[in-house]
């Protein structure tokens, strides 16, 4: 740690991150030193870290290095590993255009998820290819208070629950769990998000993330959310044969969301960088002792 | 707006602030953006911001530019402008330090609540001369749910009510202001200090601030609960004619008050410089349009 670290600090949706860029892969980041970093009162502050490193030189992603040269060893803000983070993903990319590792375009970048498509656009928006959801079979419901709702099952890789309501107040002050039925239906536990309609393919949301309560932004919340409103509108993309595209607002911004035929998911949204410099390592080596 | 803005992150007792160097008081810092760099996940993040400006560049500190070279131009969070802030002050000195501006031993800065005596001792701790208390006659109580105690009224420049409790627990979530009687003892609202001892000279507290809630740490609130606690103890320096010392534990770290025969307090404690960089000009341009 005696060398200095440089960082960035930016944000997806007001989903927001410490980017700390090594190429090489030399930085030592154990998960006290993230947290230190991650903390927002007594470090810097973020969701969460972004370690952005080349894939040749990390060992979880040397095999995906043929296809996407900049792996993202992205990091919860409590230090532990996480697979992905779609909003994560966005601020990357932004980084990377940033340094002049990519421009605008096409290009992938390496996740513990696998690799994932990303472009960059002419208006600086970032899109990220988020995969394919599963809509297990059952009915599911979810609860706040007296009030009930049918909900969708959706399943981007992480589990959701997606209930339309009259009103986004109607969720509460979402800092527990909204119970969701029957039991069983999510053993390891669900995302919630409750939706309403904006105007004709304009939703808004706001989302209960599990282990992390209400958040500004949730990029699978997003995709599950769009999925659900195309399936209740008549406009699943492999029944009519042609995409369908949302506008979701979550309270930290927006996020258009496109479904493909063959199911595939293409998230895209802003990405911002707030500041850049270098980290104290004094204080780094005090706050991790 | 166009020039580079540099900054630095940093913390006394988990108050933390973005320090904003400008010497000769060139970069334009309306509310707006105060407010942006101080949003914890859309810009920096800070409960405030430290302005380091030379007094004789600042029309509020000309006239104490003889007694301080320097000049805290303290903004809170949501871009207002504030007197003074006790934490704000070590770590306005800690930058000073760092940049090479004071050494270890005494200096003033000035504030909008006046010129104040600052030291830096050699194991780096920084010491605040914090003015004197006012103690307002009549009894005060303070109540969380059914629970009620007797309070000390205490005046630090702001408003105190100190608590002496059995268990910190009891004070609750302190998500609401604690009501404190008899109506009209408060009409501008008040801090609440909840406290509990945990030996000689030494005290823990927790802290309902006016406007924001339960915080980490509350300079003046230490104060009080100091002063209080000498009080309670049959410690009056103005009685005993010698000074009283209270190690005060705040959520946010440890600090230590001494309060003088004259009514003189000092508040020692640590401040952290964390990171610093420049701040991404055309983000503040965007953020504050």
């Amino acid at each position: 740690m005696s060398t200095r670290i440089a960082f960035l600090k930016g944000h997806g949706t007001e989903n927001d991150f410490v980017i700390v860029p090594d190429p090489e892969n030399v930085i030592d980041l154990p998960s006290a030193a993230v947290a230190a970093l991650c903390d927002r009162r007594a470090g810097i502050g973020g969701d969460g870290l972004l370690h952005v490193v080349r894939s040749s030189a990390h060992p979880e992603a040397r095999d995906m290095a043929a296809e996407a040269e900049w792996f993202m060893d992205y990091r919860n803000g409590d230090g532990s590993i996480a697979e992905m983070c779609g909003n994560g993903t966005r601020v990357f990319a932004r980084y990377l255009q940033r340094a002049g590792y990519v421009t605008e375009g096409d290009f992938s970048i390496a996740t513990r998820g696998g690799v994932k498509p990303m472009h960059i656009a002419k208006d600086g928006d970032v899109t990220t290819g988020m995969g394919k959801a599963l809509l297990p079979e059952g009915d599911v419901t979810v609860s706040v208070g007296e009030r009930s709702w049918p909900a969708r099952n959706v399943n981007m890789g992480n589990p959701h629950a997606v209930a339309f309501v009259d009103d986004l107040a109607h969720a509460g002050d979402l800092y527990s769990p909204p119970p969701c039925g029957p039991a069983g239906a999510y053993p390891e536990g669900v995302n919630v998000e409750f939706v309403v309609d904006r105007g004709p393919g304009h939703v808004a949301m706001r989302v209960h993330e599990r282990g992390a309560g209400e958040t500004r932004s949730c990029g699978t919340g997003a995709c599950a959310v769009a999925v659900a409103a195309a399936r209740r509108d008549g406009a699943d993309p492999a029944v009519t044969g042609t995409r369908a595209t949302y506008t979701v607002d979550v309270p930290g911004g927006t996020l258009v969301i496109t479904e493909w035929p063959d199911g595939r998911i293409e998230m895209t949204g802003p990405a911002v960088i707030v500041a850049e410099g270098e980290i104290d390592t004094e204080w780094l080596e005090n706050a991790t002792r």
